[in-house]
């Protein structure tokens, strides 16, 4: 039983277009799921990642899944910070 | 055939706590379901604030749902703008 690794779309501080376009390119190359993950503040960015592709571009793209988390992040003063995450998958048809 | 109506928390530029607070006081009144909506930035804090209220205050809380969209919104100049948003439901037990 061999399983498809899903792709990782990172959304961080770049324009909101170009982690549309990795979206894109990943589904064009063969694709069927694609995962959209952010955490901290660019959270609302993958939100407006996944909206755009789908108003945009893919009109029967399916949020197949969404899940929240909190990741511990120990910043330069060795405190430990929580930051949440969230992971959107999604795909075509 | 009546149905319960869920409180919703509308997350906005307030500190996370004083959402966190909102839905404590939610489920304390005998909502068994709240949903904590956000639009925009404010849907990375809407994140944050479930999950301070899951780590920290109700271990059994479940995610029940989240739902992503778009709003149309005019600004000062008239121009439309799209604006993501989050819904989620949560619920205890």
């Amino acid at each position: 039983m061999s399983k498809q690794i899903t792709p990782t779309v990172l959304v961080g501080k770049k324009p909101v277009m170009s982690y549309v376009l990795a979206c894109l390119t990943g589904f064009q190359t063969g694709s069927s799921d694609i995962i959209v993950k952010a955490r901290g503040r660019a959270i609302s960015r993958a939100v407006d990642v996944v909206q755009i592709v789908k108003n945009r571009f893919i009109s029967n793209l399916t949020i197949k899944d969404i899940r929240l988390g909190t990741e511990q992040i120990t910043d330069e003063q060795n405190r430990t910070l929580n930051v949440s995450t969230i992971e959107i998958v999604i795909g075509q048809g």
